[in-house]
């Protein structure tokens, strides 16, 4: 009970059917055992504009509450003109503020992507994996998981349906867990 | 007159007293003889969802119309997060759908940042740069202007006081400026 | 005879079957009309010492005269460990100095990769786009030419098999080759 | 005893009065208790060229064996032309290969960067960071230390004087230690 593990999952699209939705839908299933993966949706945070960080709408305020709650970081991001989508770094921006109240600071966190390009999202990664750095964030090395002509892995219901990156996947909540735990027995 | 340039800038911060709001205007003033730059201000823009972009706000539809406009495009971007700014990205990914009717189409391109930090806002400008290569974008090489401990370069009242800032921007703009005259030159 | 264009082509790996010598053997195939594509091998330049910058080994000397008798130059890089290849960045720093008298200032370029991996060596690619920043060199932005799946592009005596990427390369030197022209007419 | 740690430190410049040669030999002194960091220099390994990867140099064999003995690793680099040193991209380049007999896998990681430049060699940490991924490589997160304006921060002999740097370096250097002994509990 108390070695239970808490991975709050953000997709990094607002579209009903985004890949990136459905594999992290996919990930809550593939979850290991004694963790568990909660998703939240971004969508309702507004664009960040520092003269309002100190009068934080009701959702930046349930953001940054859920981001605390948790163990763990879990993004499975889309990629727009090579690079991280606006949504998904505005909703980083809402929650890294104000300065000295980033509710992201010392978070492990786990990264995917999936696109239809055969790049598979890995443009947005480095990107993310870049303001981990500011964001004192400690991320899984391994595996990269990039799900590539997403189109073809996932069924009309947003069901992953390939199993390479169901084990992928699987691995790498495997480690994000693995890495909380060690993080755990460090501080006792 | 058939040779005017007219150039939309945009700041990548929504805070009213943003060093980089400061630095577009003070792009205003240094523009060359010939060439007129007009602001844009991105507030408004709705956060992109793919599902509603073949119903664009009207702010989304001026936005587009304003680009497409102009001649260039001249960028001054904060930096959050050790990268470009969400409120800034979102407003790239609203104009650069849907797919095939890109705003930024082949639009020449002139960049710079300002921020408080010792970096200047340089890994937004890479980030930027690697959008244009998807976005078809050509963008002016030198100089580099990324102003640095900004604070201490603009007065109170958001006026840049900085002599070397001042001359970097105004080469820059030089240069976007000759880019522009370059490519309707080999149009004849 | 004015108008001829010539271009360096400079592969960025020093294996004998390298699928990236493979990519400009076939670039020098594919150049249009009125330009001359001319292959350098970087073999042979010693490891960057800038203790030894200003007694260049005569392959230093030789590669800089090469570079700067160019009217551009055509990259084919290898992705190494997720980067740019050591031994084509350090070609790159061997003609970069000493400072004030690189070899590269001002060249126009154009950039593709070859490799095994489903990326195509694209992480090869924008770190080349970076240091052209500070090198100033005015990079083609499209078509962003990365050969993916290599082996399976190319066959056993090293020919470009796929007629996508040929297509690809064609246009690539062409918009090069344009860019030379262009900047030829503005200084007229 | 059994808890003693041995760091390899790697400096990213062949230049013999290099502030990252003297940033090294700093963090020799900086060192924790239970700590021992031993530096090894790059200089006479040979350019990586895949065809030879199976009859490695002495000094690939010395350094791929001194790699293995470390518990970790630590890189000081130089920023060459916005990018990652050719002869310290080269060194890594060179202990990766063959395919499945990386010397890297599995070593935690902590990186820092001198340079005379305002940025500090920054755009050339993110690069390793990139390698790392594929090198399996855990890198310590922060503290980021970058040395800006490097000449002001070494006296003459190559000593750093500035406190700040020392400071941070020793920080550094615990949490690389930190991690070391936190993945040997784990073993346990």
């Amino acid at each position: 009970m108390a070695d239970q593990v808490t991975i709050l999952a953000i997709a990094g699209s607002l579209r009903r059917d985004s890949y990136n939705k459905a594999a992290v839908r996919a990930a809550q299933a593939l979850c290991p055992e004694g963790a568990r993966l909660e998703i939240y949706d971004i969508a309702g945070l507004p664009l960040f504009n520092q003269d309002e960080e100190k009068n934080p709408t009701p959702k930046v305020t349930d953001f940054k509450q859920k981001i605390r709650a948790a163990d763990a970081i879990f993004f499975s991001t889309a990629e727009y003109n090579y690079g991280l989508p606006g949504v998904l770094k505005n909703a980083i921006d809402c929650a890294s503020r104000p300065y000295g109240d980033s509710a992201w600071n010392g978070k492990p966190v786990a990264i995917m992507s999936a696109a239809m390009g055969s790049a598979g999202g890995l443009r947005a990664q480095y990107q993310l994996r870049q303001s981990f750095v500011f964001l004192n964030m400690d991320a899984v090395v391994q595996p990269e998981v990039a799900i590539a002509a997403a189109h073809q892995r996932f069924d009309d219901k947003g069901n992953l349906t390939d199993e390479t990156s169901k084990k992928m996947i699987a691995q790498l909540l495997q480690n994000l867990v693995a890495k909380v735990r060690l993080a755990r027995q460090a501080k006792k």
